[in-house]
């Protein structure tokens, strides 16, 4: 079984790109065009269907616009869970969709949970449920976010999965600006998010592919450059997902530091600025998305 | 809008109970007689269909059983995402159930993002996804659960709900083994999750209903209950939902002393040993849960 963190770097070779683009779709940013194409299927299928199948196109012409250029995509769960059961279903989709575009898929979800609780979450991820008949497929996403709070025992049944080709990002410093409050909290002389990068290290330490990255990985804004390069110390090996640039107003003098490894060792995530990109330029999403996505590559470079 | 506090105190009033009852579908668990009922659809619908219809059909049982005895129920979210949209959709037709008897559900996703996304969970939660003739109405909960490792811009989006009759509980002190690695993190003299707790109170200072409960409340764990009672001191108006009774161990006596208001103000959380009670005593799963349930409320009544 390929490691996740292999395919991740190959990946990231292939394409000499750290971009990852986030698949964050909200109705009032979708294209005109496909507003005018989804509005009419509301009738007969409801709101709920209609719009799933809106973003699932959406994401679809977005995944097939950069593929070229992103190493990765990060569908994020919360745009799709607000249409129920189609929101799922199109999440779904598009997470096939990345796969037939070679892409790995990073899902945002954020969960963490106990025991048999967490058991189920890395199962809807990645597959494995039990059925009647066969076992269930799942999102069959590449990798999965998750939230440290509960501990240790709330991310070995996610990170689990890094036996059979999968990978975790967990939570470090995030890019937000409440995000101190708990994580910046001082623990023996050393903030609260180290405290987490130490059980990153821990828990990765038995899942390391063939380019040496591990399988666990951090999520760590670029917001917070000096948390960030501390995140990179204590994780040396790890792959890091770092949100904050673009929209989020980080730029590319933020990961000054922070390559590792023969395939950067980290990606860079970008949504809005990357997805709907075609309202401040105008004309065709696709082809803004991809534009942007390519100057984005252009900007990152630096660790390649 | 009555407040979700006024709606949760008014429940455990009327039935004289603090038990809140955890629906969490595993299919090794399910009764056989079930089973064999739903297996056959598995060739047509599909294993995911099929499981996901077995537990829609156990938890409107269980539902049905201890509607008199429960002062709530609280779907687990991951047993149900395992089987992708089908297993969505029996979420969402498990707590229109409980509301039919009428039952508040706390839907148990400890869900925690920011800013856009942290508004999308929560509209997944509770409705008002915009849709392209009308707002989509999402899973219907009347409450969440919530983590706070991001701090209080991704809790902000899900207490606004408050306003709206909805609540949230946010996890303080959770009652897992490896809770203590970041929660009991000492901070300033004191655990971190009180600085959580302390989060808690401000985010709920202006949500406080009629029975002087607040809207957002807290988890907080049974199987601690040095812990629980710390809670309890920092948030003297919050709704406490207590895990760790039952299968994980905890007794009534872990609850001693914390009681509040005029309902109790706390919820006490049992999945397993009342919805599988079937399997330890035999007999019908309906009666074995109702069982269960009841003697679960005689244990609990010192609060009440």
């Amino acid at each position: 079984m390929e490691h996740f963190s292999d395919r991740l770097a190959a990946s990231v070779r292939a394409r000499s790109s750290v971009v990852c683009v986030g698949l964050d779709p909200v109705l009032e940013r979708m294209p005109p065009a496909l507003v005018d194409e989804y509005r009419p299927q509301a009738a007969e299928l409801g709101d709920d269907a209609a719009v799933a199948a809106c973003f699932e196109r959406f994401c679809r012409d977005v995944i097939a616009a950069v593929a070229g250029v992103a190493a990765c995509v990060k569908p994020q769960a919360a745009f799709f869970e607000q249409y129920g059961a189609a929101g799922w279903r199109a999440l779904a989709a598009v997470i096939a969709c990345a796969h037939e575009h070679d892409l790995p898929v990073i899902l945002d979800v954020k969960r963490g949970d106990i025991a048999s609780t967490g058991a189920a979450y890395g199962r809807a991820a990645f597959g494995g449920a039990p059925g009647f008949t066969a076992p269930v497929a799942g999102l069959a996403a590449d990798a999965v976010t998750a939230s440290p709070y509960l501990g240790e025992d709330s991310l070995e049944p996610l990170v689990e999965h890094c036996a059979t080709g999968r990978g975790v990002f967990i939570l470090t410093r995030t890019s937000n600006p409440g995000a101190g409050l708990l994580q910046e909290v001082e623990v023996g002389g050393r903030p609260l998010y180290l405290r987490v990068a130490d059980l990153v290290a821990r828990l990765g330490a038995e899942h390391v592919g063939e380019h040496g990255y591990s399988d666990v990985g951090a999520v760590a804004g670029a917001t917070s450059p000096g948390s960030l390069r501390l995140v990179r110390e204590a994780l040396p090996h790890a792959f890091l997902l770092v949100p904050g640039y673009g929209a989020q107003g980080a730029g590319a003098d933020a990961l000054a530091g922070i390559a590792a490894g023969d395939a950067a060792g980290y990606v860079v995530n970008a949504s809005r600025s990357v997805i709907y990109a075609w309202q401040d330029g105008g004309g065709d999403h696709q082809r803004a998305a991809a534009a942007a996505a390519e100057s984005m590559r252009s900007d990152l470079r630096d660790g390649l």
